[in-house]
């Protein structure tokens, strides 16, 4: 409970830093006997991964996933999967002129607060790298979600800047997705967004925007009462990724300028099976899952890492001045949609294994 | 872990449905030696409750809170906090008719699917009546970290429907908050919002909103790396209560459209204190304090309770026609606030005693 | 996560002291559609209520209970379940001579430590009253584990001082536990642990014992690897009983004078199931339950409270002398059968659901 | 929660099997600030590791710790700590003798039961071989509780099989107890020891016994009420040790057979800090550290592994005979003293943190 780890029975520990010798997770609780596909594990991995498109850092991470422990024979065993994902490419070097001052939008200031010392290297813990080890240990809660559970999760990048996308999200596919660098399927926005991205970078600058993600195929009657609505657990998994600034479900903020009369969901019969005319609610009713299919939007602030010059302070109280070096991603948001993904994929296996507890 | 309970440290359970004999909860873990003011957490449940205003239910629940253990000679001992609140004025007849039916909009037909068995009489666990034993534990949250810390936290209403109020969130006072019924602080915006309101009620329509609220005098350095983000906490604990359907924290939503070199808070010195000359992170970075305010905001969806006819389906699967009886608010959204302040409260009490514990 | 509550999916908190208004628990997670039998609930509280026999302390309890939530039409609804005991008889002057002093073998001068305020009456929080609260809670898990699994738990004393008895555990029932005020089913035995107690009695002081317990029909395959196994569940529930001193399971320590050879328990297949021709596991390998009975004891120290002077210390660092007043039980075995019971019924309850989990 | 990990916030989840590619472990919540010593712990690992001397099995496991995480320029930075050990000397081959059968006294037939598949090479995730990733994690601990507390903890052989030894737990020393090979610090029972197990490894056969160990420095206050009594999660840690059976605090089952006047321990002022004049409670009473020594004493069965032809059941329900090849401890108490010591160390650096957390 010390904030590493999330989960009550699908249960995923993180550790490792940007620059440390390695990161990796530990998943506990996964069911047995899930013959893992450790091409499609690497494969969710790859989708993180910077480098993989123009529009992405050009940092090198292999990131080639080595799993440790949990299986036998190519199954799981029902016990800890470990999963190891080594460092490379990583040039603590470059980092010197960041270890004396705190870099505004970062956390060097507040780990500096709370534990005294901080590895000043790419942000240590507080590194976006650490997301490489949930998003690993989601993929396993993807194929079990889908091995046991037909459900599949699939994020998009809903907005970049002030450009927006039109998605249907009822007919997005993976496919139409990965079509464009922007994980956008809206092929003019995703042109537009291209070029909001590539313009920011010319002017050194970053772009924030906002990940739409959809769960289909979870059955009524996940989640919980109280405090461990479905919906709660959800916006912790996604308020838990770094630089994510807000979360909705179904109509979310827009919903509040809606009546009554126009925002509930018709319940209506589809053969023996309750469904809801629309689905406003975004597939949750009081903290459990509708059946219907689960909406939610990931708001992420413009990457923290421009490359202008920046007011800040150093470590022993003095004003300076801080610019950036290296290379980072001028927009995260490509990048994003893996992880929103993953928050939700956690959240589901583990709330789809306290649904099978329910009568005991 | 089964979901009516919150926390690692300070942690509440509550227990109670709409219609049972009695609410409540149990508070673990709040230091010893606290004076507990029980008329002031007595207040703190007023505020809650409905009846309070003409703008409000006028369901009579008295809600006297009665503690049950855990103090002596009027001081918290360390151990269990219990606090009870009788259920009255609860007409369990006026159910009958939602009986054999799954109310639109509310958690009628996701419980069945959960449990197979429903108390039907006003929402049973599901009710928005659970609140109040999460005010009241609140409450004591409350006078711990103003004691201990000096924090306060303080919501408003920020909109309803359309009505946008505008309020400056460093200057804003609990007496502003109150001096209008629906807990606007504008008095422009709050004169709007209960025109709209009275017009929904005139109309048996419904209307939603946001609430802002703000933790002031949060040190840095609460808060935890990777999943127990202090944004994460407080995302889950709004997003826990009903009728939420999104969270922002500082920039949110809006700050997706800034770039990197508007959005970044610039470190200054303030004598011997690292402040930011802005605070577009809303008082978090890395999911640690920055020690600056800390400002979320939380939509609830309009109330799911209209007086229109719905179209829905029988527990036995027969499309059929619905409207609501009985007493209902047409805006939830005054007696929010109470809800919003208490999910940050049980949050930052929690992560204050978990800060504590850093160095051991 | 602060000490009162317990379980994962079958979580119990308690609250209340020995001289407060009331006692109670909120059980989580208890499955939907048990039809919950109050009176025998009662029935399982009033084998721990003094005053019971001429054995044990007159102090009056009558401690009725009564359901706060969590029911509907006399079933679980499967949120939680609220149990309250209000106190009674509970003359709080008469712990006055205790309030500047720490009594021996108490708890008295640790809380003192631990939280700097205590509340002296009757040990407070500390007190072995509390356990009311568990044996009701427990007595939802019997009727649980009895209806949904046919398993019994059922305990005895195995010992009070040195008077040993000889019970046959596959054998022993319910009726002959109960035959006898000491809960002892070796008539020769139970007689001299009478003669015993009642000698004890008059000369002012206390004896210790042993509990036996076991668990009948608990299908193999509850249990969980590493941490959690089940017996590391069951030490601990039995070690947070007040004045509980040791566990065993199975052989325990006597096991350790054995041999391997003459130790392990051969596997033999019963029609199709397999069995253990010896039980010397007690009931659990590896962490997981054989199938077969599952065979506890706990060690409960003489009682703290006898009647001779004692040396102690007061709050203000002082040497003094010590002297119990008022009434106390000579020996608590008889009356901690329930609360060993109701140790193993909460561990069984929560590993019930955990191993329904499993596969998700 | 779902058993591969223990504590709330020191927090530690092992992973890896016997005959895996790797086993670990996860550290949470080690303050921030301490200078590992990776010597230190890898000296501890050495105490554990298999083939250190002419009483323990042969088989070569390096275990060289590798530090993955959670370390910045040789100090901890409060984050998560991973440790990793690769196996070695694995040879998957000699079990194929056991692939279709269940072994008695072994996990292999409860793990069957529990998750339909299991890893029958060396016992899998229940091997013992786990244990070397906690006595790395409890190395941690080690460090931590000596540095900021003060706190030794320190285990010893207290008997095998009939061989007592004689200890005062008040004087026993490292050096003593690292003497002698058995790893009892009483010369003469340490030789009886040496010779019972030569006897049984000539006859195949295998022994059990018992360790005592205790914590000194732990001061007043650490524990907790009612289900997480310092006294329980004792019990708990060391009964989730592979083969033990019984665990005792303080007088254990000797202490049922005194009388309440003999087993009070007395209050007395040493200075200014109360003392109790004996410690028969073993160093708590109502769950809550005095700050006298902490005494547990933990038994182990005899191993299983012995060389006997032992009756047992196949996979598919035959019976059969089976008889152990390869390398075994003839007994297992030398290499359970670090286990024990884990146990400890692990549930003193939680209560410490929880400590430190009490008055927030």
């Amino acid at each position: 409970m010390a904030g590493d780890g999330t989960g009550v029975l699908f249960r995923v520990t993180t550790f490792g830093e940007s620059h440390g010798p390695a990161l990796g997770a530990v998943v506990e609780g996964c069911p047995p006997g899930l013959a893992l596909d450790i091409d499609a594990l690497q494969a969710d991995l790859d989708r993180r991964r910077p480098g993989q498109s123009k529009l992405t850092t050009p940092r090198k991470e292999a990131d080639r996933v080595e799993v440790l422990s949990g299986l036998f024979e190519g199954r799981t065993t029902g016990t800890a999967i470990a999963l190891l994902l080594r460092n490379e490419g990583a040039y603590s070097k470059s980092y010197d002129h960041v270890r004396d001052l705190y870099r505004p939008g970062h956390a060097d200031f507040t780990y500096a607060a709370r534990y005294g010392v901080r590895d000043h290297r790419g942000g240590g813990r507080a590194s976006a790298r650490e997301t490489a080890a949930r998003v690993a240990a989601a993929a396993i809660a993807r194929q079990w979600l889908a091995a046991a559970h037909g459900v599949e999760v699939l994020g998009w990048v809903a907005s970049v800047a002030d450009v927006e996308a039109v998605v249907d999200a009822g007919a997005v596919t993976r496919e139409a997705v990965e079509a464009h660098a922007t994980r956008c399927p809206d092929p003019t926005a995703a042109a537009a967004m291209e070029a909001a991205i590539k313009a920011a970078r010319a002017d050194g600058d970053t772009l924030g925007g906002v990940v739409g993600c959809l769960a289909r195929g979870v059955p009524a009657g996940w989640g919980a009462p109280v405090f461990d609505r479905l919906e709660a657990d959800l916006a912790k998994a996604c308020l838990s990724l770094p630089a994510c600034k807000g979360f909705e479900i179904g109509s979310g903020f827009a919903g509040t300028r809606l009546r009554g009369t126009e925002h509930n969901d018709a319940f209506v019969m589809e053969g023996d099976r309750v469904r809801t005319a629309t689905n406003r609610a975004g597939g949750v009713l009081g903290g459990i899952s509708t059946g219907e299919d689960i909406l939610v939007r990931a708001a992420f602030k413009p990457v923290s890492s421009h490359f202008a010059p920046q007011q800040t302070v150093t470590t022993d109280g003095r004003a300076t001045t801080f610019r950036n070096k290296g290379r980072h991603d001028p927009c995260v948001l490509p990048r994003a949609v893996p992880l929103v993904e993953a928050a939700m994929l956690l959240t589901l296996a583990d709330h789809a294994l306290r649904a099978a507890a329910v009568r005991g």
